[in-house]
């Protein structure tokens, strides 16, 4: 077994966190994932999930078939809950707080399909500043003020990978994180 | 300072959560939130909120001023955040995965008027299967499902306070709490 | 049942953990927990604990004896496993992670006997610069610089109590926390 | 920048946590801890750590010099906090909770040397039955019970590494994990 580490350091990438449902995913949404692996992996981006299968295990396969690192934040404490195609299992024992501490360790989000649990993800997001990027799934809307303007919905893995490494770096250069 | 404890064991008492934004409040969702304080206060149940100002404060207010026990878990380290109204100032310094702590202390969750944060915690009790019910605020909807069916929206604060209580009954009796 | 808030508030009041083991516990310490728990409710202070049995249960039955108000943080998700004298229960589902959490909260800490859970939470207050007093349980010594000179050890629960208070307010005026 | 995955699962890697000081660390704990780093990533096991300097940095740098993973869970938000020699970097923005979610992620745990910090860390890994080594350090001990039988004091990084994994192993087997 031969880990390499990567050429320039780790501090310096970018990490995005890919999530969605584990379960009672359609084909559309699978494919989307995949692709948004892949691409994250291509650009050299670092993927963080929640570890287990549907649209985690999916972007983690198309991230690791292009040598992308992958790291997989588990809600429970078994380290076999895990998908195969991480790099870095870790078993949080946090149940639904790991939620955020996804959001936590990322640079942005990127959401395939919907859930409760990505929801919360994607408020927690928005909520702390991260770039949040939306493909299908949640429609949200403040009955007040409506929908939220900072909420970016892409047609595309192209162009949800596309906006998250983009809007990273410019918070990145404005220091923001 | 003379503190009293209750006759029968909080163990039995329902605890409900009122979740809002901490600024920018209308006069109606003040209003609201004064009033669910006030009604859960007076059917006995246990208030827990964020701490802050906002929908919390209000939602304190009225509760302590008919005697309630209201407990507040601030996101950062210093009890003086608190805000006046609360029996118990717990500065958790867990920042936003306070959020979810919110939730998994109480039984059920009542949201008044909407932000991110609040966003997340009612995401995070749907996820948990804790009673939801929501006054104003976020409209969400699944783009390929519709509208979640057993997301419980409510025309007033004491419709609120009837649904959530009758729910938090309902999931004791059957055993899943 | 009827609540009944402080007179002032309870931002104001000092916040003090009991730890000590839940179970195996000596009617020595049993004793000292129970006089622990009285006397911090006749200075009026709030008793915060793990909100289980052992040293948990005898602290919060001397504070309840006292018309103290007692906090429980449980480990686990269930309400139920509280212990009968708790003012308000809080299952936090964060299992050890919860350990943390009982001295972010709290303005000092007293344990009575020792288990390694006590120990993580006397380790944390310590890292944490907040007040802890010992009675019986841990002896700790690091091997290169000997005892730590910060770790107070006590005598008696009277002894106990008059250090965690007077520390904590000597805090308090310092701004420390 | 060119990611590799392991060649085999990283759901069957052996995660080790190396704890120690980040800061006032002697010339000797510094050699025992990149020697443990070294060890560890010879022997195909992933380095987990709090990601700061001191003992932590020593570590990584001994296991990223013989290609090996390392995984850094920083206590605060910024990812520069990081030291130069981890594979991935974490900032979980838990403050001292991230003490524990260590613990939680890894399979065995390695101190070199004291700190408060550390000695939680210890406590925690015992309290959920995890293998824990000791290289110098801390010295507990229950003053009713006396020194614990299940702490393991190493003599050296060698013998640490070899009991962190055969110990591992053996709860592996067991189903313990």
């Amino acid at each position: 077994m031969a880990w390499r580490v990567p050429v320039t350091s780790s501090r310096e990438a970018t990490y995005v966190a890919v999530i969605g449902p584990g379960g009672h995913v359609t084909d559309e949404e699978t494919d989307s994932a995949v692709e948004v692996g892949r691409l994250l992996a291509e650009r050299g981006a670092i993927l963080v999930c929640g570890g287990l299968g549907g649209v985690m295990a999916a972007a983690c396969q198309g991230a690791s078939g292009r040598g992308g690192l992958t790291v997989g934040l588990l809600p429970g404490s078994s380290r076999a809950d895990g998908n195969p195609y991480l790099s870095v299992v870790l078993p949080t024992g946090m149940r639904e707080l790991r939620n955020g501490l996804i959001v936590s360790v990322s640079d942005a989000v990127i959401s395939v399909g919907g859930s409760w649990g990505t929801l919360s993800e994607i408020a927690l997001a928005m909520r702390t500043g991260k770039p949040t990027i939306v493909i299908g799934g949640w429609n949200v809307e403040d009955l007040r003020r409506g929908p939220p303007g900072d909420l970016v919905r892409a047609a595309s893995a192209e162009e949800a990978v596309d906006w998250a490494l983009a809007m990273a770096e410019d918070n990145r250069k404005r220091g923001a994180t």
